[in-house]
């Protein structure tokens, strides 16, 4: 919160309003979904922060936040009397006023009837900053998540050729069910099961294609510790003998996801890390076949900056984190991706996963 | 869209720009979640309406809608351009803009930039007046969402005491399944639990308390048929003897739910019917313990338009369809509440939800 009013001042702005979203929960430990009532957060370059919220939210707030204000309004209330109230308390209103990025355009419109002297931007301008590079706490809880992740990419891989003739869907309730066994509160997204063809498709999720033996299953999942995710991928054979080619592009793809790592330390650009792991897939002949940017930055949200994507000249700090996960797809084939969370530490990186990256269960 | 577009004339504007969201598919068809790349629908008051949109969503567009004219760009294009494009096309762009009241902060700024003599107001101000009334269609799929979630509601009341000593959280899982089993697409919401003094919490969802003896427990739930949501609230107890004001608190919640239910006829306004409910709730001494509006209106969202609430002096309309749902809650002790959905006809209403009101599983 100081950190955030700090950077008001240095980006010439005299407040931030945020709506329910990951900025909300990222600075005052509160979010719900975005609602069609008025529920800010309103911080001031200097003063204490306020919420202005529906009374029935109260308590919720008040069990969440560490901030203190609470104004609330019942319903057949004016909200935007609040906020007028906590604008007068907090000497604001006619500066530059900084809203959540995805504040909806009813509330947006509201609060340029309210403050027809302000000038808007966006709260990303300040956030942004800060969240890209994570505090001790945020990767202790990522951490956390990637280790339940890979305890339950462990119990996969025990599975062995019990798996085969299981449908994806199957193996995908099986997966949700031992990260919560593991502690992990929610998947991070629902969990992709691609076997054989369908692992050719990055964005196929689970369907009803049973597993066959030889067939090369890519799974990319996570759950969420402490409100933060884990995110990895491995793709494994659970009996018999996978398709000739397949030995060979599971060992370039590991050898990409290993060159790009070790790119990674403070100062290098985001793209360098995707042009590490680009060469050595092109090398061996499959440039074509990697169809997707290496990474994502991973926070509160799964997918967040910073980018690992050729163009993005953004340079690593110590506490980013992100997502390094080359892959090769062959359509109507197979695919293999293999992927890893790591958190940029002085002079390199740490992995938040390191379960198997075997292919054989 | 020819409705849409005559009643743009009607209110002085030029167009139309939705970004994924309710109105989106309420007017094309397609929608998808909110997403942080570009996506728009814009429909002039002239002209065949345009969708901006990432290169990867054309096909998905194209298979889901019935416009005809999708301008994608590519990941490194200006999606800006592709809609001053459109704005040309259509002779747009120095009028009014109606613009998706749940269109990012980011995107409205964007609008803001490209078009600065455009003058911006609500895509509601032209959609509200469509949506609110509902089609024979439409009732129908809300009825029968309605229907599932009445079976639902009674298997929950046939477990009776086998209820207690399980955890809300076990419950809501219960329920998401009889609502599955009854035909349900997805749940309108995440079931709401609200076991002893969670109940008096109107937001809680659902945790790891377990249901005990005499506990009154709301159950607010409901499932998506063909899109349309259901969303109905009963006050039960599983099994022994409920605190000793329950009984008379419950009695007064349903004499208030039945008041406002009798008041509802078209012409009447919204805030009429919230009114009746206060009374008779106010009357019996608890005014101060009902904290929240009666209800909100309900259609491909599970609140939008009519607010049942004070100050919403809207004449109720045919066709329109809401949930009538007075509560009260004593903190730290327990909550009721009675919410069945309602659909105005020629001369009072009809309920979509009818399973038992008695608070005794």
């Amino acid at each position: 919160m100081a950190a955030c009013q700090k950077q008001l001042a240095v980006e010439g702005a005299e407040a931030l309003v945020l709506f329910p979203s990951v900025d909300m929960q990222y600075l005052s430990g509160f979010t719900d979904e975005p609602m069609e009532r008025h529920l800010f957060l309103i911080l001031g370059e200097n003063g204490e922060p306020a919420f202005v919220a529906p009374e029935l939210y109260e308590s919720h707030i008040e069990d969440d936040s560490w901030v203190d204000d609470v104004r609330t309004y019942g319903d057949g209330d004016d909200p935007l009397a609040l906020v007028e109230e906590v604008a007068d308390d907090l000497d604001i209103g006619e500066g530059r006023l900084l809203v959540d990025d995805r504040m909806w355009a009813q509330f947006t419109l509201d609060l340029r009837e309210t403050f027809p002297a302000a000038d808007f931007g966006l709260a990303s301008e300040v956030i942004g900053e800060l969240r890209v590079r994570k505090s001790k706490a945020e990767v202790d809880a990522l951490r956390r998540a990637g280790v339940a992740a890979d305890a339950a990419m462990a119990d996969v891989h025990d599975l062995g050729s019990d798996a085969v003739g299981m449908t994806e869907t199957e193996l995908a309730a099986y997966i949700e069910d031992r990260l919560t066994v593991h502690g992990g509160e929610e998947t991070s997204f629902a969990p992709i099961v691609g076997s054989g063809p369908n692992g050719a498709k990055p964005h196929h999720r689970h369907g009803d294609r049973e597993i066959d033996v030889g067939d090369p299953v890519v799974l990319d999942f996570g759950t969420r510790i402490d409100g933060y995710p884990s995110d990895q991928t491995r793709t494994v054979v659970f009996g018999g003998d996978p398709p000739s080619e397949f030995k060979t592009v599971h060992e370039v793809v590991r050898e990409a996801q290993q060159a790009a790592i070790e790119t990674i330390q403070p100062g290098v650009p985001a793209e360098a890390v995707d042009t590490a792991a680009r060469e050595v897939i092109a090398d061996a002949g499959y440039g074509d076949a990697f169809i997707h940017r290496t990474g994502h930055g991973l926070g509160l949200e799964v997918h967040e900056d910073p980018y690992i994507v050729s163009g993005n000249d953004e340079r690593l700090q110590e506490g980013m984190v992100f997502s390094v996960e080359p892959g090769v797809y062959f359509d109507g084939k197979f695919g293999v991706r293999i992927e890893d969370i790591v958190v940029v530490t002085t002079d390199g990186c740490e992995r938040l996963n390191d379960t198997s990256r075997d292919w054989r269960a």
